[in-house]
């Protein structure tokens, strides 16, 4: 994918961000517009749902995903163009999760457009029919993340591998999800811990996954795969604890969502697990977790007494404490290429990030 | 899959059925126990989702896709177990596409039990968070399809193939559900016909895609899995009218689903289609069609007029046509082993079925 050293090659995280942006921007919106072209063909409604998916996934996002994949081919002697389709692939995958989970949340908004469900109740001209089809429009985008990957041309047993790996993500990824969604929701001796939550639902598609999918269309055998993920699980949690962080503390214009909406929606999130036990802080968050209408006032209480009780140094110590980790598992991998340093920038980018 | 011929071999489709529903019973079973237990690891509400899906892949359905996979696996000169991995996959690829239909078309039941939302939202006593998991539960049944696909040990360069055509079927069949449930709703010159999105909505995942995978898994090039697929074009769309006409014609004991139920839901199935234009047809459909609280008086008007109107006959007589169509197209096939028997079955037990 990226093409050999050269004086103007990439040596950072933040340089490798730069031309994969570029590069998966330009693939995607060659790779969507005729499946955009195919579904215009069947009638102007699967058109403006494959628009909608199209818009979604071209409209931005770091391409972190992509990027890493990236990585992991280089690190494990991959060349050439062989990690494209994974690239596609992990970007098509987050729109079609992204699909799901905006009409989950009732979130309107995503990446400065409206959610896909939102722009096809729009188009549609019901909100029903706009909420079905924008469940079918992620099924969409979960077809066109599969075909994007198969269509890879690198050897067979490679792409299979791959393939494996993205399909065990999908898994792993919708299962933290409901349980994430849904906890306590039923009497049980064993609920998840936040971390554990946060390794099967942001870990694995976020970090794990793309680094495998790129070890694995390099050719890696399945323990070196496992090997190269290794470093994912702690980076990824460290990800969504940052993002837990930015939540409450981030500056909205930075990172896009409006401020204080996790608590808003009742997401028990790590900052809100370390305010638990805390009398104050129990009282304060049973006024706002899971109430739309909770006031500014209260909400201000509740971030105050997470600055307070320790919560918030509690959840940024470990955020530390988890790119160490990732720092030790990166220092024992045998890599190839630029991968090494790219790798040690992808930890200070996902774990230190301010939006 | 099917052993080598034995006097107890099947030598007709009723056979293949009743030796591949014991045979993917068992499998299902088998492939989705670890799964549960693996769900059961992450907390009981992630369980209670994959358990759902359990119950839903284990209860039932005539496993006639399976039996089509095996069938083309067959007729392509494919021996021993490979095509299980498929017949899994489109079983699977079903419950999929069920789980998240019925929460769109707002069905409680299915093959005889709760829809799965229903059943979650009993058991996470919510109806947003059980319809919220309901589509993640169909999701979870989505990477479950991919996983056990991807889990054959046919060479890589089969499964490959097969996994290609297994994401097309999904983009097939998610555009032209799109189509159906949205018919009409965006002013436009070209709407697609009933058939076409028959065969994208049904043909796709009933008939076309499994032949595919089979003829894929056995190791069949791209032409010849073209070719094969060819076949169940117009078999999947006779399917369909086959599921029309009993829709409103037949024995609701033995379909297993409420009669006249597409008629209230407002499908514009090939029925409706025959009857439109019809001016006393059209008056009478206004009164009955998308209107859950339509009365029996009406609902029974209508389906005389479908009698009278020459509605019925028209649909039964392109049902035939189509028959005759596959028919010619499987005698000009060149198949191996006892696949031309099982395929000439095939088109008598799915479009002249009663249930």
């Amino acid at each position: 994918m990226i093409p050999a050293r050269r004086a103007s090659d990439p040596e950072t995280f933040a340089a490798l961000l730069d031309v994969v942006r570029a590069r998966v921007d330009a693939a995607l919106a060659a790779w969507l517009a005729p499946k955009v072209e195919a579904a215009g063909r069947i009638g102007a409604e699967t058109a403006a749902a494959a628009r909608a998916v199209e818009r979604l996934a071209i409209r931005g996002g770091k391409r972190m995903r992509a990027a890493l994949v990236a990585a992991a081919y280089e690190g494990c002697g991959g060349a050439g163009d062989g990690a494209i389709a994974g690239m596609l692939a992990v970007e098509l995958l987050q729109v079609y999760l992204l699909v799901h989970d905006d009409w989950m949340d009732d979130d309107d908004v995503r990446r400065g457009g409206p959610a896909v469900h939102v722009e096809l109740r729009g188009v549609l001209g019901s909100r029903k029919l706009g909420d079905a089809c924008g469940v079918l429009a992620g099924d969409l985008a979960s077809s066109y993340a599969q075909e994007a990957l198969l269509e890879s041309d690198a050897p067979a047993a490679h792409v299979l591998r791959a393939a494996r790996v993205f399909a065990k993500i999908q898994e792993d990824v919708v299962s933290g999800q409901i349980a994430e969604m849904t906890a306590g929701s039923v009497a049980s001796a064993r609920a998840p811990s936040v971390e554990q939550i946060y390794a099967l639902k942001t870990a694995s598609y976020t970090v794990t996954g793309p680094l495998a999918l790129g070890a694995a269309l390099a050719g890696a055998d399945e323990a070196r795969v496992a090997d190269v993920a290794r470093f994912g699980r702690p980076l990824g949690v460290a990800f969504q604890l940052r993002d837990d962080l930015l939540g409450v503390f981030g500056d909205p214009t930075a990172t896009g969502k409006p401020v204080w909406n996790d608590l808003r929606q009742g997401k028990r999130t790590a900052l809100v697990a370390a305010l638990e036990g805390d009398a104050n802080g129990d009282a304060l968050l049973r006024r706002v977790l899971g109430r739309a209408d909770a006031s500014d006032v209260d909400l201000e209480a509740v971030v105050r007494a997470m600055e307070t009780s320790g919560a918030r140094g509690r959840v940024e110590a470990r955020l530390r404490g988890l790119c160490e980790e990732a720092r030790g598992v990166l220092a024992s991998m045998p890599l190839e290429g630029r991968a090494r340093a790219w790798l040690e920038g992808a930890v200070a980018a996902l774990g230190e990030r301010s939006s």
